[in-house]
């Protein structure tokens, strides 16, 4: 790597914790300026604009919570227990940078009009979604899950309960939301079970 | 009423908008300034600082959404019924205020450390709970619900579902995850029917 890609890489890391707890508008050059040790200068040697440098830092905050969430995932083979784990994964690791899920952090904080975060945000619901119904009509072929499933309804409810019980939990610094929330998509799951 | 309150109430009607959309960081003076039509001192005759003004804002969006969503719920006898209701209210009406639910936002927007509109975020999020945790008890209480739900279980999935949802809506500019969040929380529902 070069010393400048280095660099880059160095500032991404740092200020998607910020960009994450503040978001944009709140996230102040100073902020910037503070977690890099850089001066404006040094930052925008490496980035065309702030937005340049949000929108990276969004696409490695996620990037890392997508790794924590479905390693490990293949060596599981039943699809209503791999659904299960990712519920599972979800509550006990609720992101692995400080500020909560930037997917939700993004979405409703760029929902004035960044379009740039916005379309970023958007494009990681629906990889989200596709993983997700991927697993549950691998899982109807396999006769693991009722033929009568609809996949993206399945993969909505298990994004919006996590997600709203993710936003409860840090609101009220307690598990509870998350733990009610997995009790109730394990019994769904559960549900969709296809007995033969 | 008295001409200053008379204006205090027009400044909060007008400026709930723009807190909600933009959040608090996002919502510059300039802002402010432009939708009421008065400048700086105008304001600020009325409300000590922006954080007070932000939180009046708040508590009148939140109102305004707990009004339309409580409305003609006593004329449903049966509490499965009315949880039904809450669920359709929320789904065909998703904000009394332009820019989503009030909630949400302010318990994204807040949570890096404005601690006046956080506690106010959750107290909104635990009465809302409170008043779900009222029905399912009186459904209890009159043999429609099984002895065995946990209230505080379902009232917490139900607000984590449909704020989840929302969020994906509104992202996605579609209705497709409020209505599938619809159809779950419905067949939920339904299972907590007691046969007698």
């Amino acid at each position: 790597m070069r010393k400048g890609e280095a660099t880059r890489q160095r500032i991404i890391t740092e200020a998607a914790p910020i960009f994450n707890q503040r978001g944009f508008d709140g996230c102040s050059m100073q902020d910037l300026m503070q977690a890099t040790g850089l001066e404006k200068g040094g930052l925008y040697r490496h980035f065309a604009n702030k937005e340049e440098l949000a929108s990276e830092a969004f696409r490695f905050a996620l990037a890392q919570n997508v790794k924590v969430r479905t390693e490990h995932l293949d060596e599981i083979p039943n699809s209503i227990n791999k659904l299960k784990k990712v519920v599972q994964l979800f509550v006990d690791l609720p992101s692995a940078i400080p500020g909560g899920c930037p997917l939700m952090n993004t979405a409703i904080d760029a929902d004035d009009g960044n379009e740039a975060l916005r379309d970023l945000a958007r494009k990681g619901i629906q990889d989200w979604r596709a993983r997700l119904t991927r697993i549950i009509e691998a899982g109807i072929k396999a006769n693991e899950i009722r033929r009568s499933t609809d996949p993206r309804r399945i993969a909505n409810t298990l994004i919006a309960t996590l997600e709203g019980a993710l936003m409860i939990s840090r609101l009220e610094n307690s598990r509870n939301a998350l733990r009610d929330a997995q009790t109730t998509l394990d019994t769904l799951l559960t549900s969709l079970e296809r007995h033969s």
